[in-house]
């Protein structure tokens, strides 16, 4: 069998290594460079030639500093005559971007998917696509996983008996309310509405914690909120942490997804992903 | 004859208008939309249906930035059943990025090229590229054109006897020292070398003034530096300005171009370009 | 301007002689074989030569049949060295195989987009796609229509005063029950719950009436049901026809999207579509 | 080495499971749906990750189902990560439409090549093509073998001496009649032909025995036919099934065939393929 | 109407000349250079921006260096923008490489077919195939000639009452020997049994006179050959002329061809061709 | 492990030979045939299934025929199912045709290699390319190595001290004079100037040794020059030998090269390689 090789964008790299600790492989080391007309460039720094790469990199904000420098590590690993090269991707930002809701538009999540093959994924790992008609904008294959086993696991430890659960992730087809907090609009808008209907302590989760523009703090200061549960799919700010926050850690998830794809064991056995 | 639709990215609104002035046609909306997750959305505002369009974008920095711009722009051009599409990249600077200096490196020139058309260009406008191998790097038609003519008109309007002309960008096979001014590092180096020589007035000449770090003051504040000449490839930001600067414009020789593609004249007659 | 040339597959010529009608081009002849081993060959029996070729064939049943004899009237059109070859799908029924609901299963709707573009086909021209994102399934330009206007249109004629529309397809984003009826079965669940809402008279709408096993005669069969409306993207079989039963024709809007198509005009402009 | 994992079409399950039974594998279950718009789903029920994939489907009537069908195994097979999928087409029946025998008709036999690739074939095997040319017409690696050995392994054993074996499939560039019979017309011309020559017993053979509309008992009914060979590539249907007809089946042939590509040995030093 | 430019490879400049004349166009310079290291560079000299690109190459011997030739004629047209470019190849001696006859062997047909297509030809305009299956082996539209309407021509104005016309080109399904003469074997074989047979006077005729090592000598000193015909696909080599050939020119109907397909006319209107 | 299997062209067996030794491999036959209308097909004839195979063919003259028997060879391994086949081509001749010198003009260094994975090729193993940039015209992995150890071990066998070693070769970007020496007029003006500045003893050396039109016998006339060293990339003409010729063997280097790739180890790591 092939060996593995891990390596990881500048955008999460505590997750790519708590991945690798689950995997017990080293993270490998990846140089990128900024030149003084802002390209970037990538070398990674140990042998692909004939190994199973995997490529850990959210596209998490500066979404496109992070997209391009993905696309250049994917060129480099290609280039260096990688066996197969596994674009791990938790958060997939542009699959928001999956449909012209007006005319001329850029259908965003069909084009990086376009964009990422181009430069030589030979597949796609990720997590709770925003809607799951993403997964047919690829021309290689996908492990799609959920965090709902993971999110399901976290309450069931809880005392929630007489609680509400606001969740916008437990499962696509029934009570979804949303797959990520960016703004968190939705909720507030939510938790004026329970609100309304006498609810007096909410828990609130979420697969993608984006928090964007102060988001966490607002939803945190409402007096009913007595947890928000995220994963960590995206680096939470450290400007956006509060104490109410709990983060569940997908890398034993996204570890054990990697195990499978390499040794060639189900995935979908086990997470029951449409992978 | 399709009629022309003529669309400008974010990087350099200011030389789109101008070529639009040149060539007598409207510069037509764009609507750039950035959402909470920070992903782009691109909307072009006017009808692309058998058009012949050119989008306006050089790859100055925020380089990632405005290069995943144009690509939403490309494919929202080519989803709206553009005729064709010209990606008009006055600076392209990934084409720094054009070998394998270090083994599992990637190769940016290259990978860009394959990027612009996947996402959907019909070919490529640019100018002076990094080398002229670069051209090799696209699978559609280039049309490369050269500042030389503007930069060498320039001069021959001032009284330049007994004056050295230190350009770096006086044809590739000559004299060549360099494309662009980044850093200025060269430059630095090479006024050094020219005051031991003894020279006392020196004018200097690129076509790519990127002035990154402060490079354009710190060339400027050399006493002997009595000029700067650049073109307007890319947007000169306000803190770099300077009275010893002299910006040509570009705009009349791209508009000029852009008239001969969409009317199927020879470019290369006009411009020398290798096309 | 290119000439345009419309043929028709053997799905639902009659909606192609009305929007040839609509046009004012004649329906061009094309020959179906069926060889002794089951095998189909096409023959487009007019010139296609550097001709705006419009192939109509939307995927009713049987959808295999239909799907091939398309694939193989796009490979002749090409072939025979037309400058564009436009596939007009009324009723793409693969869109509804848009996701992986579990483990191993086909994507139709994205395969069945690719072998679209092997064929040959240039861009698509459809109506009321299942999901909206859909559309990204597509490597090439989709003016993608829906038939509000023309449902509303025809309620807007009735005396609907203290009535409910029930209707499965007025807006994507809004009420949106279903785009399509084919075996009824949601449309019955919802009909016992308006009854129980004391619902006594009730029209019913969709695009794609496709009434698969007595679905018609089942609904209309309901007394409080006076009206079902679908517009005719599929031929409505004869034993399903029922007196309540009303067929809204799209040919005018199809004929419509053509010509606009064919001039270069905008589309969306017209019908808000999402092209 | 990759495992093995064989799935079969609805076209032809008995030789699928006759060629398990030779490999000493299970074959793995697929569940086909037929949704009520007549759309097809197909779902491969058992781990294709990086396992060693053969669909067998075999083009036999009703041939656009089963094209379809097995456009939606490839399809499958690929999304859910196999190593490679080989295509196993017994009777590949598109390969009789392989050349423009009037102005604008369809290639099948080209396109449909094309069709499995896109759908995600990774390697074709097949048997006695119509046309050796057929096989130019693949972009991936076809192993193309043919029956001659079995046929002729057949008549070894009976006692011919004195009587004429009118074959259509003893070697491509030989005496080749055919190699499939479909209505049976040449067949029966053929025997007119020998009855005028005083032929008084006669054998038929042929690799693939479509025998369409009561072929086969219009040819057994002839009195000095005493024996029709074919072989299993297609099911007989029953109703054409007659006492003198003799089926040998190419399932030993196919499953070590199967084993070889498997193993990576010599197709061709065994059966003379020209793979 | 996009304007036409003719071009001529080395390999049969007279042919193009003669083509350029019937169609009333000036053949366009071409710049063939061979380096030192004996690579070839092709410039064409004049604009073909927006041009309707011909570029007329018969693969006659030397083949390979006409194929590079030819190859990077394509690449030149293609880079310099041209709308369309047509590989007119009036022989194309790959076609006889159509099938797998052993293991291992390469594919010509089908493989120069690609390169083509990778040079970028947008259309082929050929003569008389070796076999009509060949056609299938391109992915771009191919308009695919026979000379048979100008051989018969010819023989229409000879007193041919009584004599025996040996023709390997007169239609492909029918009488039809060979469709060139290469060492002329066939033909030397058959001059014997039709000596057998008593014919006393032969005319022979084919469409591509290749006539290798001897040939033609070898076939007009036979005393009862009394007339070989060929037409002017390939150029005969001065040393291989005889008093007994007489040539045919295609360059009419090729013209013509050329003519219809650059204004968008039938081309198998007037020449049956399966176009 | 997959095995390996080493095929040669006709362009140099001894130095394919040379490789197999060193690896410990056999070189596995290849028939070439020649038909009589000047096209080549190629036979490879032992088995490639799931090998890993290596085509040697250094692009020496006659180029064109070498270049297509290689795109010939490279079709037959691909359609003979081999894992994966490395094209190694120690002197890539078309790398000099990198640029668009003049309008219009083929760029060959990109089209061949274009052409080489059109026609199969999985990766490319090849030494010094004339520019560094030709390694971005490859969309498949190049391992790019250099013969600078070699070269320099060469010399530190000789005494040179005071000696000027003038070698077009020793890096890419410091001295770097020439790549290879073809007609040797770079050579001969270098020589009159180092004869001005009083040079007594010349050594030369260079990787590609084309030594055209007597190259070598007119530097090697030259009293100062007391050596001339090439590398074994192309086979050295008879014609062109002389005594002071000295040609150091590649073949350990590539036989390690290819060692590694098929192993999956760094190439870099050894080489210094930019692979």
């Amino acid at each position: 069998m092939r060996e593995i090789a891990v390596f990881s964008g500048s955008a999460h790299p505590d997750l790519a290594e708590e991945i690798c600790a689950q995997l017990g492989v080293v993270l490998q080391p990846v140089r990128l460079r900024r030149f003084a007309n802002d390209c970037l460039e990538v070398q990674l720094q140990s042998n692909c030639r004939e190994r199973d790469v995997f490529l850990i990199q959210p596209l998490s904000a500066p979404v496109q500093e992070h997209l391009v420098e993905l696309l250049l590590m994917l060129d480099a690993a290609r280039g260096a005559s990688a066996a197969r090269v596994t674009a791990v991707i938790p958060h997939y930002a542009y699959a928001r971007s999956d449909k012209k809701a007006m005319p001329r538009v850029s259908i965003g999540g069909r084009l990086v998917a376009d964009l990422l093959v181009t430069a030589g994924a030979s597949r796609i790992l990720t997590m709770t696509l925003h809607a799951p008609q993403v997964h047919g904008f690829f021309s290689v294959p996908v492990d799609h996983l959920h965090a709902l086993r993971e999110i399901a696991g976290h309450f069931s430890e809880r005392d929630i008996a007489g609680a509400v659960v606001v969740s916008p992730d437990l499962g696509n087809a029934k009570i979804v309310l949303d797959d990520e907090i960016a703004r968190g609009t939705t909720i507030m808008e939510l938790l004026a509405q329970l609100r309304e209907h006498g609810a007096r302590s909410v828990r609130i989760a979420c697969t993608h914690g984006l928090f964007a523009e102060g988001a966490l703090k607002r939803i945190a200061s409402q007096p009913e909120v007595i947890e928000v549960v995220c994963t960590n799919t995206v680096p939470i700010p450290e400007t956006e942490r509060d104490p109410k926050l709990h983060v569940i850690s997908l890398a034993p998830a996204l570890a054990e997804a990697i195990r499978r794809i390499h040794e060639g064991e189900s995935v979908s056995a086990l997470f029951g992903a449409s992978a």
